[in-house]
């Protein structure tokens, strides 16, 4: 084992410029999958992994359209052991404020050991990392110790709605014994962390609407319920005074977390001090009684992602505008069901309308909670896989992000999935100058290269699918999502 | 008379296409003044204008550079009898949303006995009328029946923040015996209306800050402040549970008037329905005890004009915003001082602001309310040239709206404001679609005739500085405002 690390670690050393201007070309391609005018770059980014895949050795590799972004897959299923489903993204979050950003965001570029760019982190990044580690073996030893499907989708950042019917159609040729993805946060550069608990989550629009255009405010000021005025009272109304989401029946489902558990979370998770230096806050608010790593993490949240409504940019503007949006983003603890607090939600939001304007509520994605065992042995393998990476034992985290697809691999396959996170909790994912730790990038294809060693290693009940060869994959996906 | 009636209506008639042509070039110059990549369009507008002013035959024709958008002055001192400062406004107001203008803002369209376009009714068209009217006499007797000054300023969208200078520096150049504008409504087609109050204004700009960036909700969701949340509970803690405003202080000052005052305006104002037809509105909103009418003019209202934070535009964003701004747009009643009322609003501000975001307060203007006399002889003169442009007598009317120079040319000048306003209830000035109504336009040309033959026959105190002439007057406007 000792040997392998070693090889690795030379391995990244002779090729680290290489698989910098790689990823480099990777982050480049501007993937934002929530806007329309970027598709055609997102599928430009699904053509260059895809690409890219069939460099490092793989085989099968294919481009499977949905109705919106493509799925990107390939595979190698020449070892005997078990089956690793690998799991990334490669589209990305929009990247306004742009006058935010020092460097582009676009224009990849390293300072100080970190490489800033949209994508850099989530998931480009780290999911690279996943594929230098496969390139390590079949350049090696045209061998991996694992049976290995990567599966890559363009539509993480919009709630993956293509992925699950893909997922559903194609459970037999996508069987596995475990999947392994690398979108998450360790607590710090030398602290590992493997999350076991994701919140989930409901994207959804609320509009409010006055009268049917702009109207002057000095004419109308005063004789009619301001729109923007309305939605802030709506939206003031759905905290009560503890700082408690109010929306009635919403904490019923909510689990209450033995002492023990809590007590975990108090020694292995981060502090508050470390919540909001990292956050570059000053102070913490939220729910009483909880931690803020609770509160993130075991306690829903309620959080307003944008208004726009009347005048926006420079200077003032005398109206009385016709509507107002707002995007809100709801976060749910473990057992708590997406469609059911939807159907709350706009419950709430009827009830607090006043007769003076009308309101709409549209969804835009919901994502169920996960929670993964701690005790599957492919956890067991990600330990060990750490500790060889990084030098360090991880630690089990809770995580208060949602990644949609944990659940739906859980139900469709079968299969656990390993968040093998090497982000850290100042890289500032989703925001402007998003940045990944160079370090982190080079331990975590040594990561990487032990996990697929160590997942070989561990007693494992073989893939249901035992015998499935690459012919019949290949002839099942060819065909398109949904179409 | 009559015989000059006549003479105005042939006037009129005849030249009808060629207005049509001039007023739509003027119109088709963007000089929105608060947007600073307009600002050589407005420059262009005010050069436009003062070649328009050479063409009809003014006098000492100046552009005048003041720190921010150029005033245009012109005159004719040639009679024996007072003076009349004709003042107007050629900037307009921005034009966003664009998608919901039916033609395009800066390309005047005639639809329907309407013309189309930003600055078609305020003021642009408005000030169009006197400009026909002088065109009138200097064409056809080549004198004016009173002295006339032009004071024509680009910042009346922007507060004026230059005009008050120059005036005050220039009092004795722009002396007069009254000041007539049009930039006000009546009530209907054949409803003309004399506008003898203004409410005044304050624009103001609330920003709410919580940590130094945009952060993932997934992660900090629940733990942190959200400014818009924030933003939102301040907002609607400006009004209370009556709808009033909830601003200590605020309404200290707010006149009671008197049952007579109300009763003129139940008489003679607009009635809710007409209020709310007018706003394509269905239910009106505001403090208990008043009508419609009565909220608009002779109270107080504060009007969140526009919210930007956040994500904006399409699809959802994961954030926890770092900062949302409001825009707030604050009419006064009279006797309200602006000044004064802003620092109300301040201090409420700070109350309402909890210890876990920042809040921060700028102005953009403030402008005092005003109240012109009725029995003022150029009162009488106005009543008398709408009898004869429209053939039906005027109401005094309250305007909601504010116009900043009214108390200024009482104060500095000496001299009252007579706002004899074409344009219609249902022109959509500030909104999209701005419209001016056609017959009001050349109608309105007949009525500015009158009125400087109706000033002339007015017994009247001579201009206070008498036999101040032309050269003069150039000498003491050549020079910038504030430089």
């Amino acid at each position: 084992m000792r040997n392998l690390g070693a090889q690795a670690n030379l391995f990244v050393r002779s090729n680290r410029q290489r698989f910098l201007n790689e990823l480099k070309e990777f982050v480049r391609i501007p993937s934002i999958s929530s806007q329309p005018k970027h598709a055609r770059e997102v599928k430009r980014c699904a053509g260059w992994l895809a690409n890219h895949l069939r460099q490092i050795g793989l085989e099968n590799v294919r481009v499977i359209d949905t109705p919106r972004h493509p799925i990107v897959y390939a595979d190698w299923l020449h070892a005997a052991g078990p089956t690793v489903l690998v799991y990334g993204h490669y589209d990305v979050q929009p990247v306004e404020p742009l006058n935010e950003w020092r460097t582009p965001p676009f224009e990849p570029t390293i300072r100080d050991q970190n490489l800033y760019g949209r994508g850099a982190c989530d998931d480009k990044g780290q999911l690279f990392a996943h594929l230098k580690a496969i390139e390590f073996y079949l350049r090696n030893s045209r061998r991996l110790p694992v049976n290995v499907k990567c599966l890559f989708e363009g539509e993480e950042e919009i709630g993956s709605p293509n992925l699950k019917p893909f997922v559903a159609r194609e459970r037999r040729a996508l069987a596995c014994d475990t999947v392994v993805m690398s979108d998450t946060r360790m607590l710090g550069p030398d602290r590992p962390a493997i999350t076991y608990a994701l919140r989930g989550s409901l994207s959804l629009e609320l509009e409010v609407k006055g009268a049917r255009g702009d109207l002057h405010s000095g004419n109308y000021g005063g004789a009619l319920h301001n729109p923007l005025q309305a939605l802030s009272e709506i939206i003031s109304r759905l905290h009560d005074s503890h700082s408690r989401i109010a929306v009635p029946g919403l904490y019923d489902r909510v689990r209450c977390w033995s002492r023990r558990e809590r007590e975990y979370m108090a020694r292995f998770g981060p502090s508050d001090k470390e919540i909001l230096h990292h956050a570059q806050a000053t102070r913490g608010w939220g729910e009483r009684g909880y931690t803020l790593y609770e509160r993130t993490t075991i306690r829903p949240a309620l959080n307003v992602t944008g208004i726009t409504g009347g005048h926006q940019g420079a200077g003032g503007k005398s109206i009385v505008p016709a509507r107002a949006i707002a995007k809100i983003d709801i976060r749910l603890a473990p057992d708590q069901d997406p469609a059911e607090v939807e159907q709350l939600f706009r419950a709430q939001v009827c009830r607090l309308t006043p007769a003076t304007v009308r309101s709409e509520v549209r969804t835009f994605f919901r994502t169920k909670p996960a929670l993964v065992n701690r005790q599957h042995p492919a956890m067991r393998a990600a330990l060990a896989a750490y500790r060889q990476g990084f030098g360090v034992a991880p630690v089990f985290v809770r995580s208060g992000g949602s990644i949609p697809v944990v659940n739906e691999f859980q139900e469709l396959l079968g299969a656990p999935t390993i968040l093998m996170g090497f982000a850290l909790p100042d890289d500032r994912i989703h925001a402007p100058n998003e940045k990944f730790h160079l370090p982190n990038f080079f331990k975590g294809v040594a990561t990487c290269v032990s996990f697929l060693r160590e997942i070989s290693v561990q007693p494992y009940c073989q893939t249901k699918i035992g015998a499935l060869r690459s012919r019949d994959v290949v002839h099942r996906l060819c065909s398109a999502v949904g179409q």
